[in-house]
């Protein structure tokens, strides 16, 4: 039994930005000499999910699929775009000093939304690995979505694997 | 420590439709030699999901449990069931030409309501085995929920067990 | 490789509870042997989550980070607290009379809504540990959350770590 741990990078927009990680986590995957177990792809940034879903075919002008623009359509209604302070609770005044404290500007604090959507989604995937490959059916993917829409930003994405 | 592999059938409606998978993963449970580590029960199916919730006593018309109805009504008001084309993005024109290729109904793709209530649920649950026994609690059921309402599928419930 | 069990208690109150277990989960992996694998932090409690959030800094009167009052107003939206029979489907009233045959108030089991709430937040988290260390990234916090609002309980905090 091993524990395998690796990260990568990718770089989001300022727009919910989803990044199908298949690939790179079967890339990791086959570097180990592990062929039963779970492997686990976590996000250690708190407006940031990953999850599974159907791999789709159509994308919308700026290159999400129509999928996944659903599902930010469902969040715009349930918890809307956070465009100014006031709308949410969250970013306090105290928030925002601590924030200033470290020389972020007060608007990378309106990612409130970001915070709430990416809870809901969840932080990590647990996968099963049977037989050397993931257990992601005929059209499943991985994906990481960075739900921040206040700033660019290099992500990590987080891959441990613990198996035999 | 070991890993375990199992996977079971289950035949979906085409209503939501939830199975009480509990006794399923005990029985595989028995089967190892594994007393403590975790158990992961996932679904590679992109509109099914895997949760844990309380053992409901009434059911509705449908046999579902009236727990488990309420949750369907709540997804209803926030991701509505997929009626026809056009009610949400997906699916789009270059998703309907590859479904027919594979010899899908059109009518099939009409499951985006299920992709998005079952990705919002998640697709695996990890429950802690200790002592030989899941931690459920008293009242813990493991349900495996396919959302998809387009047609009846037999669905396959994958457990991963790694402990020792 | 080896499997860590422990568990510890939280006293919730009659509104949604947040509890910041970071702290706990942290000494509890320092005294295992353990610096690389993953911890699962885990609710046997159905109307109880677990998840990762940001650590925020203001605090509303009841003392709860407005960043998890926020979670709570969006939930307040879609799934309403439960104040009277009816509201819901469940509990129908085979599930009263099984609470009056375990002398359970009937009204006790008015928290449909924190069932649907905690089911959809999740039941667990799952954190890889690298290098002795869980991956929370510089803000992350783990949170234990009790959406039951009809009544002050102990709720057991369970934490199985799997690693070498």
């Amino acid at each position: 039994m091993a524990v395998v741990h690796k990260s990568f990078k990718v770089q989001s927009n300022r727009i919910p930005t989803f990044f199908d990680v298949t690939e790179n986590v079967q890339e990791i995957l086959k570097t180990t000499e592990i062929t039963n177990g779970i492997v686990v792809v976590y996000s250690q940034h708190t407006t940031c999910s990953v999850f599974v879903q159907e791999d789709a075919d159509d994308v919308n002008y700026w290159g999400t699929k129509l999928l996944l623009q659903d599902l930010v359509e469902v969040f715009e209604s349930i918890v809307p775009t956070c465009r100014t302070e006031g709308q949410y609770l969250h970013p306090g005044k105290e928030h925002i000093e601590m924030a200033k404290s470290r020389d972020e500007l007060p608007a990378w604090s309106l990612n409130t939304d970001a915070h709430l959507r990416s809870v809901i989604m969840g932080r990590s995937q647990t996968i099963p690995i049977f037989n050397g490959a993931m257990e992601l059916g005929e059209f499943g993917r991985i994906y990481f979505a960075d739900f921040d829409q206040t700033r660019a930003r290099e992500r990590t994405v987080i891959v441990q694997i613990i198996g035999e």
